[in-house]
């Protein structure tokens, strides 16, 4: 567990320093590498979290949509976080990470101020056993960012199996490590950290690399409060692989059934 | 159907008159309108129009990633179209639709030289009949731009019972009215043709609106050219509705079982 007096390593992987008008400096964590630059989901989460702290914000997270434009090197990047267009209740942002003045990653959002309604859940909390019955998954060495999660799989691990699957889905139960409590942006990396559906299908390794990620919060910051620092379930699954490129299409769920966001991506695959 | 020397409809909205340094002039059309503006997603395909006739578009559309900023009034506006990041096999790009000097309308999107890979299909093509077995839903006064689809459910009719369903999917064979062969263009605005899911797993009428939808394209464009114009069989459902908002998710496929393009999309709903 982190010391009460240390910063979480999410939150120095995700500081921004303001430099006013929008723009941010931050830089990448070694904790949360992959096997090429950083870990996609903290960098959704850095682009985020210039929204997050931008004075001009109105209302809490509905959709994030990012695109991993074009490798990222670690070190320094600048973010320019920008609302094109503000209504009553709902807010649209676009915000763009550079390093040595070039685009590498830029995302749009949507912000939005929530309000009781009518309300039903159409999806179905899976029947899965309690966290605790479940040995967390070790951290695969050269891709660093895995031991910043603690991954209980139910079903589908990456890799398992010497022949392929007929199925991609992974259950699985996952939260920070060291654990943290949830807020938005651990929910938005969290949404980038199941394994490629891929490796799941087809066990052999090949190169790959998220394309664009969009995620949907369904959740508030009270159900984000009452989740704490307890490990949320997730569900993940591919429809289609072709022409060297894949979707993946993820749940994420509270221990006690409500359902936190739904997160779609497209992948690139080499061969 | 057509007269072969006029235009479709369909093209006519979609037209776009370039001024050079990927911006463009455009306007809505009649037949596509809405209850309040045009439909959503003829907006979609003419930001899309504004990177496919971009003479630096690199590739056919992966993905695609709109934001309805704000109310679109009928008549003229402005796209502006900017690649932000061009790669080796991948293309990112911004779009941005203005009327009267604000945007009203965003996206973005990638395209992408496809190759052949590995592949195979995760999810399984819904056992149906046949369309020309299933009469043609009638087309919704209030809502021009149904009448441009042709709709042939096979369950999930919107608003048909008069109490709640348990679920909100449907299933319903469709294309374009009249008939017209099927391209990226056509395909995205289709991506946006599937009823507020809210309208089916609760039929009383509220006022909704689609906030940013991304729609993925598996099909290649010679996947695309077999499919002419015959109907596609589009599946739909929501996955949550609560506090003012609800997502939406529907597959695509083509008549012979390719699955076509993914899409999911957040729409907010008044109450």
């Amino acid at each position: 567990m982190t010391p009460p007096d240390a910063a979480h390593r999410f939150d120095i992987a995700t500081r921004l320093t303001s430099l006013g008008d929008g723009l941010y400096t931050g830089s990448t964590h070694p904790d949360y590498g992959n096997m090429v630059g950083p870990f996609g989901g903290i960098i959704g989460a850095a682009l985020l979290n210039a929204i997050m702290q931008h004075p001009q914000r109105l209302g809490d997270p509905l959709s994030l949509t990012v695109h991993f434009a074009a490798p990222i090197a670690d070190g320094a990047f600048t973010i320019a976080a920008k609302a094109i267009r503000t209504n009553r209740s709902t807010q649209h942002w676009y915000v763009a990470l550079e390093q040595d003045g070039q685009v590498a990653a830029f995302a749009t959002a949507v912000t939005a101020v929530r309000r009781d309604t009518w309300h039903t859940l159409d999806a179905v909390f899976p029947n899965v056993p309690a966290a605790a019955t479940i040995a967390p998954m070790p951290a695969i060495a050269r891709a660093a960012w895995t031991a910043c999660y603690e991954m209980r799989f139910i079903a589908g691990i990456p890799g398992a199996p010497d022949t392929a699957s007929d199925s991609s889905e992974s259950l699985l139960w996952m939260r920070d490590q060291p654990a943290r409590p949830l807020d938005f942006l651990s929910l938005a990396a969290l949404c980038d950290a199941f394994f490629p559906r891929i490796f799941v299908r087809r066990p052999a390794w090949v190169a790959i690399g998220t394309v664009a990620l969009t995620t949907y919060f369904h959740a508030d910051a009270a159900q984000l409060a009452a989740q704490g620092s307890a490990p949320v379930l997730g569900r993940a699954r591919a429809l289609n692989f072709r022409q060297g490129f894949f979707d993946q299409t993820a749940e994420v769920w509270s221990d006690t059934g409500a359902l936190l966001a739904t997160t779609h991506q497209v992948v690139y695959f080499k061969e």
